[in-house]
Formats: structure tokens, C-alpha cells, sequence
């Protein structure tokens, strides 16, 4: 029998407790032995829970009790469940997550204290939720050199974006139907304005160079300025619109590495990612393009993927089975210079001279708009893109990058 | 360092050879020591070739050569390839294998073989070309218990059907076009009529169940009876046309497996696997819908999966590290008392006999058409159809189940 500790008995610890108990036949089987929640640390008591017994306050009493072997922190945040994870990892105690802050924060010095002290940090849930990505990045993938990664990373902005394209809704409307769903959080900027995306693409960029890559250092541009008028102009060009997170080795050491809204075609397998679903698009020298399809979020999709974590690290205590990157930051171009093609929305009485100063390929007149018309430009660098959009200032009434 | 035979220098076991070499430093690094091809095993000699050195033309020299710890087994078949994988396992050779139908046929046998000797049968390249999904299947899943899988499973079929629908081509003319440019085989039966997903299906169905599900048993229908008329009603309808291979847990030890063509709505993520890719969709109780999307076929995508089984029998020499099932059959369900909707396209004189005889929730007419309509049916019995259709004689022109 294998002794689990959880910490956090929020939506994915309650989780993580009922995946264990409702699959355990699964669970014990893939495990080689029986997994027993021991402990589950929150600052709450839960009377009438059928795990109420288990529900201590005091995390030393699970750092000191040698029985626990593994421990689930599924508090989120940095601070404590920074502590306790290196307290829990310093006794041996092997770690299974779904804090993809902490992963990206602090991912190297975890890694590394696990190393040191033989047990495992192991994070599959931290990225993708429920889909599994992190694993087969790290176990199948091994005769591939993987040279891009471009995920939909985060479930609220590409339901905000799925919603406004199918009923062509404005961003503040359906994101106040999001938080009246519980689909956004009260407060959505760590949703909306990229961040939790910039988080998942910088622990999938760290994994796929072996370097460390500073979530902070990336590019990140949010969903609040796409509008409902864009979406008419995708929707004509056979086109839709995803908030992407992008990463591409160019070469030793070096990565290139953002997240922004794309007007991407119809035709791309991200582009029928829709709702809350998430997915993780691998481009490898030998095996082309493979995609990760799945619930990005949700209580029982993440807990199923801890719990695979907790499955990996019971048949293999004792031993390290974790991916590693080292604690040196990967170089993270400037995006300055990226070559890339533009989705421009002006004013119908700007197209001519926006056709000129941007070199459209391509314009677009939808049927009954007399107000605006599109263009899509030839790829050109971000910064020549930027001066050029600056000059026609209050005329441009739109951008996305083209995917 | 490590030493690998590759039987058959064919497509991929040259590729197996190809991606050994050039990702080396990943493949090493993965693998926790040097690779290294000392035999290839083939019929023919390869002068000018790089690795000609290496080519023999005995079993026994691998066999027998202690120093070999891994075989991969890109022969193809159920002869040579079952008599030789039998050998190198006895041997305590792991074996590597793309043999699908040597995995369908002798799965179970192989299986208990390898265990008998302390080595290791892996298949992942055999299912998906290029997809991970043997091991995520094994390894990331082990929290779930998987409910259904469906998979577009042969590259071959998905090319012909997608060339119909973007081009409006009847069958043959587009099968045609696939032999000239070696997409589809000179004697395509195992493709078109479903065989070779059948075999794959039902190596993921022996995973799922955890039983033998017996290829021979399922019941499986190619695709040469859809037609461009087909195609024409699928597009009106917002539908597409793909060979599904499926499979449904119903219960203990029982499965419900099929293989063929449906007509599927544009907006389930299966709908847009187009061309030469494949992908697995899977349904855990837990996790619900995921999907892995990739090339299902080639040489190089299939050389990766058998290098990273490479990799994995190299950092686990000593230890079995194999997904299992039983050597028991799965009972598989006589598909006459599955409920299915169905597309119906017949004759116009017919339309409202058909109708009433079928219980029609909807028609659909397409402009300019004026020799035949399409209706839809609600659930019914397969038995139950299949009698009504057949006094419905002549007059059906087509029909497609609904997915």
C-alpha cells in the first residue's frame, strides 16, 4: 500500500480523492499496488464529507509522517504550496501537481531538489489539463527533435472566443456570460490578457529545448481587443480566431516564443478546437505534425491527469523518471524581427492608402458593411508592421496576426 | 552502448535506421547510453549504401549474438516476421515492431513470451503510424477507465475519401490516382475494405478491454460502395465521410467493435483529420473526449514510434515495461442489436414509401438534383433496417450510418 497526501481539498483536490476512490480497480492495478489517500490538508473542515476523517490542518503532521510517499499539491499559488513542496520533496516525498504557476516559477530548483533528494516532481496536469501532453512529450517523442510547439492553452478565452464567433457577440458580453457560468473567474486578466497561456507554452518550450524558459520574458498579448467585427471578416475569409501559444526552436539555445490572437484557416486542426477544449499542436523532424486533443480544465480531467502522475511515481518509487531541463535560461528572441502576415480591418475610406502602405496581397468587402474592409498583408517584421499601423493611426480599426 | 537489429531494410526499417542516425544525440540522450545498428537484416544486398556493412542475410548470426539486446521487426506479415520475433524473444531480445497484423494475430502469445523472458514486445508504431497511442494509452491514461475509442485509422482510405469529397471524384478514378502515386497499394483490398483498420482497432479494443479482441470477429465494411453522389448529400447536410473504426466497452469482458464509413457532422473533431492523417479519439470516465492526431503512415513518422520503443526497451533493459492483455477473448456483440441512425439516399419516386418505411426525422433535397433525395432516420436496430431496406430494394441508392 502507497500512502497519499493531499494538499488542497479545493476542486481539483476533491478531485484527485474521488478519481483514486471511483477508478481505484484501474488505479491499483496500473500502480502494481493500493493507493490510500492518508491526509488532506486544508484550512477548512468538511463535516458530512465522506473523507472528513482525512482532513487535517497541520502539514507537518504529512511532512513527518514517513508512510506518505506521495503527496498532490493542488492549491495553486506560489507561496505556500511552494514551502510545502519543497519541505515534502527535501524528506523524499514525491510530488504530483496541477500548479502550472509554481512550474513555471519555480520548475528548475523543484526539479532539481527532487533529483537530489530521489523522488519526483511530476507536473502533467499543470499544462493541458486533462490532455496528455507532458508525458508523451517526455516518453514518446524520444527519437523526435521537436522543432515547434503552438498550443490553445487556456479554456476560458477560447470559449469567450468560440461563443463571440458562434453568435457573434462582443468580448464584454460573453465574457460577463462566462463569469455568470463560472467559466471565467471574477477577476479574468490572468485568463484573458494571455497569462495563464504564456505560463503552459513556457513549460512546454523549457521541456522541448532542455533550457529553462522565462514565462516572463515571452510575448503576450490578450483576446480584449478582438471584436465581433473581426470575427465577421474571419468568418468570410474561411477563417477563425484562437488566442495561440506559440514556440519554435531557432536554434542552439534559442527560441522564439509568443501568445496573441491569430486569424488562423478553417482547414488547421486547432481551428475546430472549440468551448473549453484545449489543444496541443507538436511539429517533429522525423513524425511531422501530431496534435494533443482534450479538456484543457475542469475538476475530473485535471484530477485524472495528477492522478497519472501518482500512478507513474508509485511503480517507479525510488526511482527518477522526471523530464528535466536545466536551470540555464534558453535565449528568447526578440519578436521584433519575426517575419509575420497580417488580418487588417480600416476604414473603407483608408483601404486605398492602407493597401499601399502595408502591400496588401488580398482585400475583402463583406456584403451590407459599408463601414470597414480588410486587407491581408505578405509577411513582414513586426516592427515594420508596427511603424506602418502607427501612421495610419485611427484608421486601422483592427489587426490579428494570419496563422 | 547498446546494440538494435533491424529485420527488413525496407520503407521504415530504413527509416528505423535513418532516425537512429540523424536525431542520435536526442536518441542516445533519451535512451541513457549509444545506440547502435549492428545488423540489418534483408534478402537483398544494398551496395552504395551507407550502412551496407551492416546487411546480413542470416537470422541466426542476430540471434545468436549475445550483444544484441534489442530487435526491431519492420518486416511485415505473419511468416518470417512471427518465426523470427518468436526467436529474438526467447533470446531475451525486446522486439520492436510496425506489424500490426502480426500483433492483431499473435498479440497475446508474443506478449506472454516476452514476459516468459524478461524482455519486452512493444508495438507502437503499429497503431497510428506516427501517433502516440499505445503509450499514452498505457502510461497517461492509467487513471481512467476508457470507455470507447474511435479511430480514422488508415491513411489510405482517409486519402481516397477526402480526394472525393474536395474533388467530387467517384471511388475508382480517385483509387486510381492513389496507386500512380503510391499512396494506395496494386492490390488495395486490405485498405479499402477495412482489414487494416479492422487489425488496429482491435489491438486498441485488446488494451482497452484488457481481453483478446479477436480481429476476425468484427465486423468490418470498406468503403467501396460510397459514392460522389454520397458526398453531395454530406456536404448539404454539413457532413463529412469517414472509414471509422470503433470500439464501446459494454461490460464486463464485452466489447462493441466495428469498422465502417459514416457520415459524420463537420464538427466533431474526427471530421477534419483530412488526407493521409489518422487520429484516435478516446472516452475515459474521468478525463471524457481526447484525441491524438497525426501521420498514420510513412517512413519516418513509423520509424520514430519504433525508435522511441527503441529508446524505451533501452532504458528499461531488465524490466517489463509492456501493456498487457489476457489471452481470453473479449466477447465481442453481434452488431444486429446496436441502434444506429442512418443517411438514406433514394430514389425520388421512392422518397415518400421510404419515408413511412423508415420513419424518417428529416429529407433533405439538393438543388438541381431531381433523380434522388437523402433522409434521415432515428435509431433504430441495424437488424431492423437492414430488413426495411431490403424491401425497400432498388430504390435505395445509398445509405451511411451516423456518427
Amino acid at each position: 500500500m502507497i500512502n497519499v497526501a493531499v494538499l488542497g481539498y479545493g476542486t481539483v483536490g476533491s478531485g484527485v480523492v474521488e478519481v483514486i476512490e471511483k477508478n481505484k480497480d484501474m488505479v491499483n492495478k496500473k500502480s502494481g499496488q493500493e493507493l490510500r489517500v492518508k491526509y488532506i490538508l486544508d484550512l477548512r473542515d468538511f463535516p458530512g464529507d465522506p473523507y472528513a476523517d482525512r482532513v487535517i490542518h497541520d502539514f507537518d503532521k504529512i511532512v513527518n509522517d514517513d508512510e506518505v510517499a506521495i503527496v498532490c499539491e493542488t492549491m495553486g499559488g506560489v507561496g505556500a504550496a511552494y514551502q510545502f513542496t519543497k519541505a515534502a520533496l527535501e524528506k523524499g516525498k514525491s510530488v504530483c501537481t496541477s500548479n502550472k504557476e509554481l512550474v513555471a516559477k519555480h520548475g528548475p530548483e523543484l526539479l532539481r531538489l527532487a533529483h537530489a533528494h530521489n523522488c519526483n516532481y511530476l507536473f502533467e496536469a499543470s499544462v493541458g489539463g486533462g490532455i496528455p501532453i507532458i508525458r508523451p512529450l517526455n516518453y514518446s517523442l524520444t527519437a523526435e527533435r521537436i522543432e515547434a510547439i503552438t498550443g490553445i492553452l487556456n479554456g476560458t478565452t477560447n470559449y469567450i472566443l468560440t461563443k463571440m464567433e458562434q453568435d457573434g457577440a462582443d468580448f464584454e458580453s460573453v465574457l460577463k456570460e462566462a463569469q455568470e457560468k463560472g467559466y471565467a473567474e471574477r477577476n479574468p486578466e490572468a485568463d484573458v490578457e494571455g497569462h495563464d497561456a504564456c505560463r503552459k507554452i513556457a513549460i512546454l518550450s523549457s521541456l522541448m529545448t532542455g533550457k529553462n524558459v522565462d514565462s516572463e520574458k515571452i510575448y503576450t498579448e490578450g483576446i480584449t481587443k478582438v471584436t465581433a467585427d473581426d470575427f465577421v471578416y474571419a468568418k468570410a475569409a474561411g477563417r477563425s480566431i484562437k488566442l495561440l501559444a506559440r514556440s519554435r526552436v531557432l536554434g542552439e539555445d534559442e527560441v522564439l516564443a509568443m501568445v496573441a490572437p491569430f486569424m488562423i484557416d478553417k482547414s488547421h486542426p486547432l481551428a475546430m478546437v472549440n468551448g473549453v477544449f484545449n489543444a496541443v499542436f507538436v511539429t517533429g523532424n522525423m513524425l511531422g505534425d501530431s496534435m494533443y486533443y482534450g479538456r484543457g480544465a475542469g475538476k475530473l480531467p485535471t484530477a485524472s491527469a495528477v492522478v497519472s502522475d501518482v500512478v507513474d511515481c508509485a511503480r517507479h518509487l525510488g526511482r527518477i523518471i522526471m523530464c528535466f531541463w536545466e536551470d540555464k535560461d534558453a535565449h528568447i528572441a526578440d519578436i521584433s524581427g519575426v517575419e509575420t502576415a497580417w488580418f487588417v480591418r480600416v476604414k473603407t475610406s483608408a483601404l486605398q492608402q492602407a493597401q499601399a502602405a502595408l502591400g496588401a496581397v488580398r482585400t475583402l468587402e463583406v456584403p451590407g458593411r459599408s463601414e470597414d474592409r480588410a486587407l491581408f498583408t505578405k509577411p513582414m517584421k513586426e516592427s515594420e508592421f508596427a511603424k506602418k499601423c502607427g501612421e495610419l493611426g485611427s484608421d486601422v480599426l483592427g489587426t490579428l496576426r494570419l496563422y
